[in-house]
C-alpha cells in the first residue's frame, strides 16, 4: 500500500513510496535519492554492502526524474528532510527518464522563461511552481463555490461567436464550415443577455481570446475570465461582491494552501474591507503628483500611473466615476452627469485586475452608445433586440485569474499563472 | 425593500416585488397580473375603482413580459397561485417589452427548437427552462466541489493549439497572428501532460469544439467536457471515480434542487453503485439478440445497439475490454491480449456519456500506437517529448455535461442543455 511522501514520519515503520528521483549522491559506501512525489521529499539511503545486489543494480541504472517505486524501512535520522528516510527492501523503477534533462527540476540552475514553458511539463514538477497551480485550483474552486452560494447561476457561454463583443478589432477569425466566425474575446454579452432571460446572478469561470499584439509581462493571448452579472444591482452593488468574493478567496487560500504558500514565501495578507473607492478624477491627481508623464483629464492610466497610484493606496482599492469616453458603450452614464459613468476598476496596488460597470439597460440609449463609439448597432442585433423585451436593470464585472494569482502570489510574470500561456510567438507546447 | 415572489405569503401584510409580466387578463372592474421573477409567480389583482387613477393609467398601458416594481397590501386568496395576491399602492414600469413578443413565455404556444433558440433570452424566462439550468449549474458546481475533494487539480489547458488530439480531422482552423492554429478538440494530451508533470490527480470543466458535419439531437460543435486524469490508477480506479462522481453529482441535484426538478416533473432517480461491467464481446451479443443490422467484432456500437443495450440493463453501465484498433492511440492494450485494450465507455441507457482508459504511458509504445493509427509521430512530438523523462502510469475519462445533464432531465434534444447551441447551422446567437 502506496503512502504520500508527507505522511512517512519518523515513527512509521515500514513504508512503499512513488515518486521522481530529484537527486542522486554517492558517497563511496552509501548512495542517496531524494524522493519526490506531490506531497513532499524523502531521502533514500542505500547502505552498499548491505544490502541486495538487485537493489544495487537498480540503483546504479537510475536516473534523475525517474519514477521509482521504493518499499523498505523507515529510519529516524536528523539530517534528511523530514527527520526521517528509508532503507529499501525493494526498488523498482517505473518509468525511466532520458539524460541529459532539458531542464532542471531541482533547480540548481534557474532558467529563461522561454526555456521553463518549453518543458512545462518538468518545470511544473518544482515544488515551487506546483504550489502556483495548487493555489490557482484553491482560487477557482473557492470562487465558484463562493458565487454558487450567493445564488449565482453557473452558466456556459459560446467561444465561438459571429460578432465581436467591442467592434472588429483584436479577434482571432475561425473557419466555422462555411462561415467566418470569430473566438470570443469576452461573455460580456451573453451575460447581459442571460439579464434578460431572468436569471437575476450568473457567472462564468472560462476562457477568453484577444488578439493583441503585444508581448508583456501582464498580457495573454488566452486567459481566463472569471465572469459575474448581476440583475437589480447597481455598480455599487456588484463592488460589494467583488470585494466579497477577493476577500473570500484570500481567506480560502490562507486556510487551505498553507504549505503551498510556505513553498513560496508568501505570507498572505487578507484585504481589509471595503476597499478605498477613488473617483477617477482624484486617481489622475495622485498620479499626476510623482509621474513624469502628466495625464489629463480622459487619458487611460498609464501602467506608471497605475504605480504611483498603487504605490500610494498601498492596498486593493477602487477607481469609479471614469468618464464615459473611455469607458465601452455598455457603461451607464450618470443620469445627472453623462460625462461621467457607473464603471469601476478593482486595482491591485500593482496593476488592474477587474473591470465593471452598471450597465446601460434602456434600448435607445444603448443604441446611442453604440454609435458614439462608432460602431454600427446592426452588428449587435442578436444583442439589442433582448433589451426589447423587459431588460432589468444589472451590473457585473470581469475579473482576470491569472492576473489575481499574479498579485496574489507576487508573480513577476503573468505566464508564471498558467500552465500553457498563448502569447504573441507562444503557441507550443 | 424587494421580496422575491416565493418569500411573499398569505401571512406576509405588505410587500415590493419586481418581476415581469407573465399574464394579463382584464374582466371589466377587475385587472389581474401575473408577475414572475426567478422564484416564482403571483397574482397582482387591481379593483379599477378602488385604486389610485395613476396606478390604472399604468396598469392600461403595461405590456406582457415588461419589468414592472409592484408594492401593495398582500391579501391571503385560496384561488390565485401560492394562495396570495398584491393589491397595488405602487406600479412602476422599469422596462418596456414591445409587441408583439417573438416567443410565448407562458408557452400557450409550443414553438420550435429553431424559433426557441432564435430567442433564446426569452425562452429561457420559462420556468421549465430555467429549471434546466439551475440544475445544470448545480451539476458542474458540485462536481468541481467533489472533484476538489477528491485531491484532483482544477486545470484550464490552452484552447488555441498547433495540433490535432487525434489527427487532422474534425478541427477549426483559426488564424493565430501569422501562424495557423486549431480550437482544441479535447485537452486530452495536456491533462495527460500534467501527469508527466507529477500532478497526479487534475480535471477541467471547459469548451471543447469539434467540426463534426452531421447535425444530430446528441451533438454539438462547441460543449463543456469535464477532463479528469489520475497517475498511478488504471481503468478500474478511474471507472470508480467516475461512478463516485455521478452518484455525487445526482445526490446533489436531488437535495439542492428539488424545485427545479418538480418544475421539469423529474423524479430523480439517484443510481446505484457499482455500475455493471459489460465487456464488449457481450455488450454485442446482447446488442445483436434485437436489432436488425447485426455487429461483428470491431465495430463501433451504432445508435440501435447502445438503445438494444440500455433497454436491456434498464441503467447506467461501463462497456469495458474494448478491441484496441478501434480505440484511440492512448488507450493502453492488455499486455496478455493486446487486442484489447483497458478502455471503456460510461452509458446512460439513452446514450453514451463519458469515454475513458488506463493510457499508455511507455514512449515506444506510444509511438508504435500512434503508427498503428496512421499517424505521423512527428506531429505528437510536444506531447511525446513528455513521456521520455518520467511518465507515471495513468488513467482518466472525458465525461459531456451536456449529455449527462440531457439524461438526467430526459431532455429530449442536447441543445436543450446549453444555453446559446452551435451546430453544423447555427451561429447566433
Amino acid at each position: 500500500m502506496r503512502l504520500p511522501i508527507r505522511a512517512v514520519t519518523p515513527e512509521t515503520e515500514s513504508a512503499e513510496i512513488i515518486g521522481w528521483v530529484h537527486e542522486v549522491r554517492d558517497l563511496g559506501g552509501l548512495s542517496f535519492f531524494l524522493i519526490r512525489d506531490r506531497t513532499g521529499i524523502i531521502q533514500v539511503t542505500i547502505p552498499k554492502k548491505k544490502v541486495p545486489a538487485e537493489i544495487l543494480e537498480v540503483a546504479r541504472s537510475v536516473s534523475r526524474e525517474s519514477v521509482v517505486r521504493v518499499q523498505g524501512r523507515v529510519k529516524a535520522i536528523d539530517k534528511a528532510p523530514g527527520g526521517r528516510e528509508i532503507v529499501p527492501e525493494h526498488l523498482e523503477i517505473i518509468s525511466t527518464a532520458e539524460s541529459p534533462l532539458p531542464l532542471d527540476v531541482a533547480e540548481k540552475v534557474p532558467a529563461e522563461m522561454d526555456t521553463r514553458l518549453d518543458s512545462r511539463f518538468l518545470d511544473a514538477r518544482k515544488p515551487r511552481v506546483r504550489s502556483i497551480f495548487t493555489i490557482r485550483s484553491a482560487v477557482t474552486s473557492s470562487a465558484t463555490a463562493f458565487l454558487a452560494s450567493r445564488g449565482c447561476v453557473n452558466i456556459a457561454t459560446p467561444k465561438i461567436v459571429a460578432a465581436a463583443t467591442e467592434g472588429g478589432t483584436e479577434l482571432f477569425p475561425i473557419a466555422y464550415f462555411e462561415k467566418e466566425a470569430f473566438m470570443n474575446q469576452s461573455p460580456q454579452l451573453y451575460k447581459q443577455m442571460m439579464m434578460a432571460a431572468g436569471f437575476e446572478g450568473v457567472f462564468e469561470i472560462g476562457p477568453i481570446f484577444r488578439a493583441e499584439e503585444h508581448n508583456t509581462v501582464r498580457h495573454l493571448n488566452e486567459a481566463t475570465s472569471l465572469d459575474v452579472e448581476v440583475s437589480f444591482a447597481d455598480h455599487n452593488d456588484v463592488m460589494e461582491l467583488l470585494e466579497d468574493l477577493i476577500v473570500h478567496v484570500y481567506e480560502s487560500a490562507a486556510k487551505n494552501c498553507s504549505d503551498a504558500l510556505e513553498e513560496l514565501g508568501v505570507d498572505l495578507k487578507v484585504p481589509a474591507k471595503p476597499f478605498p473607492r477613488i473617483p477617477y478624477a482624484e486617481a489622475i491627481e495622485i498620479a499626476n503628483r510623482t509621474i513624469e508623464e502628466k495625464l489629463t483629464f480622459g487619458d487611460d492610466l498609464s501602467p506608471a500611473a497605475e504605480r504611483a497610484i498603487g504605490d500610494t493606496v498601498g492596498q486593493h482599492y477602487f477607481i469609479v466615476d471614469w468618464p464615459t469616453d473611455i469607458r465601452p458603450y455598455y457603461a451607464m452614464p450618470y443620469p445627472d452627469r453623462p460625462e461621467f459613468c457607473k464603471a469601476f476598476d478593482l486595482m491591485h496596488p500593482r496593476m488592474e485586475l477587474s473591470s465593471g460597470a452598471q450597465r446601460v439597460h434602456d434600448h435607445d440609449l444603448l443604441v446611442e452608445r453604440i454609435r458614439a463609439k462608432g460602431l454600427s448597432p446592426e452588428s449587435f442585433e442578436f444583442y439589442l433586440k433582448t433589451f426589447r423585451y423587459g431588460m432589468p436593470p444589472h451590473a457585473g464585472w470581469g475579473l482576470g485569474i491569472e492576473r489575481l494569482v499574479m498579485t496574489m502570489l507576487d508573480l513577476g510574470n503573468i505566464r508564471e499563472a498558467v500552465l500553457f500561456p498563448r502569447d504573441r510567438h507562444r503557441l507550443t507546447p
